[in-house]
């Protein structure tokens, strides 16, 4: 487990393994949070501007998250507390296998939760071409390391 | 429909429902995404900093995205490219029926995709209480409106 004192600023982890997104998914999570032609219909899809269909923002930010989970060490996170620069660069789409690299930007303990850290770290998602889809930086509250 | 046209800086809109978030979804949503304790434990939920169960930031986001579908009028809306300043101020917990307020901040046609415009705007969640739970700014890609 990583607490606050093991993120050292500058240093990099990947994730393990990549989430692969299916078209049944891609329909599924649009219809539930984001029902536009273009998350949801194949054939609107395949005539919208990106031509087939692409996962709502919602359903990556799903994976942002099930990818901090897959990581070589799981983290003691308490709550996400920001994040800013959230970029998109290119569409998921069905068939893409996405993964994370992830640098430490801050690491300092908080201010005000007694036994907890602050840390800040910046995100880069890729699909299987190494295509940059998401880029963004999150702070977010982490225990540290309890007393021996 | 609303295109881009439509969006006047500093107008406010409003959801017209509220979302009710349940425990049974936080556990779900959590166990899928993000399967940390006080996401998917009752009984670990209960000894955590929170008190009980929270919802998980992607549960949080897919519900600013149902939200956006929830509005007197529906936007013309092609693609999310980017958020900055998200800021969770307060949990959101199994009970809480979440609202938003929307602010357009900016409004302009697209330098690089015909017939389509930009958008920022200010978004704001609030609980049945009006506590403010999240704050961010969105810019989108939204359709311009089209020639009669």
């Amino acid at each position: 487990m990583l607490y606050q004192e093991d993120f050292k600023v500058g240093a990099w982890r990947e994730s393990t393994e990549p989430y692969l997104v299916t078209e049944e998914e891609i329909i599924e999570v649009g219809r539930r949070w984001d029902p536009r032609p273009f998350h949801i219909d194949r054939d609107a899809a395949s005539d919208s501007l990106f031509g087939g269909l692409v996962a709502c923002s919602a359903h990556l930010f799903a994976i942002v998250s099930w990818l901090a989970h897959h990581m070589e060490q799981p983290t003691a996170g308490v709550a996400g507390l920001g994040w800013d620069k959230i970029r998109m660069h290119a569409p998921v789409m069905a068939g893409d296998r996405i993964s994370c690299k992830v640098q430490c930007l801050e690491s300092r303990p908080s201010g005000s939760q007694p036994g907890c850290g602050v840390i800040t770290v910046y995100n880069e998602l890729y699909n299987q071409r190494d295509e940059l889809v998401y880029t963004a930086q999150c702070s977010f509250l982490v225990e540290r390391r309890p007393e021996p």
